[in-house]
């Protein structure tokens, strides 16, 4: 106990103040994005905004892979489902708005979304984008507006834009002030990271 | 003629319109960014938000590699210096505003830069970042703001972030409403891509 005080003051300082701008009730559901670097990318944005918990569909027998390069680093937790539908349906159960990434003629710009309200955000794989079952149960398609020849964004490009979005709307709205994060999640992560 | 006319008329138009929305002062100088997934994220959105060249700094002998995913797609040139002191200086003489991405204590937040400003962009090697020598010269420090355990976004990631910032703030003032490349520059663009 003494031990674990005095090797940590620092690092338990800096833990509990990233616990408290933690927005629990914004999220990426990752659909098939298969490559390392893209989901270290996101990783690292989603850490950087404040999101507490990842979700991902992916295969069983198909490792998802973080780089190794952040460690210890990182401490946002990733959530796996066997389908987009499963995972759709649960962040409904939760009241989140649920926003498919998908440049379709009906697609809303993306900073026309209020990200304040409880969101979860829908990103496809790198070839083929989101499939057409995760499209159908979403509420909106949203898309960032493209001025050039190129015909989309890197996955993780557009993934930080919109996380980017968000924080700028509940920095605005006062939600990066005050504890989001129950004492009781902020605890567990406290006790996997080794603070007994 | 007549052949080139009738092959290309939707395509010709597409340009024509991408043309229109080109910022000639809007710029990214990449000081040894080595990763090509990283340079092949920045030019998509380089060319997503209207940027006409891009810079880089790199060694003589290394290939700065494109995607070739991308081909055809892509009408963004890359201006290359032997020296970011090269580049810089060319951006003053320019009269742009030269800002350098780099985390330290007096950066300024990304989003209280005015981009309606002519603006060149330094980003820095994936390990290292930007040099000494680059952050020197410069007019500011600008930086994302952060708030979790992750000490820095990706390049590709941090690149577009505030590419589209500026894109924000220049659709906002209406710089995408008129053609700001000169007719000449356009002709020459047409011309490199096989409009007679
Ligand atoms: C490379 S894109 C997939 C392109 C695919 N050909 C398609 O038509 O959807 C991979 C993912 O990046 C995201 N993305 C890329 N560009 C985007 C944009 N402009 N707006 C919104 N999301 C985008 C979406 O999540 C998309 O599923
Ligand atoms: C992975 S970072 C380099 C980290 C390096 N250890 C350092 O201290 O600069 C690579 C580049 O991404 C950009 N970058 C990453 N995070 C950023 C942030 N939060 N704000 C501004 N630029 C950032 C900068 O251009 C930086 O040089």
């Amino acid at each position: 106990m003494s031990h674990s005080q005095s090797m940590t003051p620092v690092r338990y300082h800096k833990i509990r103040t990233l616990l408290s701008k933690r927005q629990p009730d914004l999220t990426l559901l990752l659909e098939e994005v298969h490559k390392p670097h893209n989901v270290s990318a996101i990783i690292r944005s989603a850490d950087a905004v404040g999101v507490h918990r990842l979700h991902a569909v992916w295969e069983n027998n198909r490792p998802l892979l973080r780089s190794t390069a952040m460690g210890s680093q990182v401490w946002v937790d990733m959530q796996r489902h066997s389908s987009a539908e499963d995972a759709i349906t649960y962040f409904k159960s939760q009241n989140m708005q649920v926003l498919v990434t998908h440049l379709d003629q009906n697609a809303v710009d993306f900073r026309k979304i209020d990200f304040t309200k409880p969101t979860a955000i829908v990103l496809g794989q790198e070839k083929t984008g989101a499939t057409s079952e995760a499209i159908a149960m979403c509420d909106y398609s949203i898309a960032i507006p493209m001025l050039g020849m190129v015909q989309s964004l890197n996955v993780s490009v557009a993934a930080a834009l919109i996380l980017y979005e968000a924080q700028r709307q509940r920095d605005n709205a006062g939600m990066y002030e005050h504890n989001r994060l129950s004492e009781e999640q902020a605890q567990l992560v406290l006790f996997e990271g080794g603070f007994p």
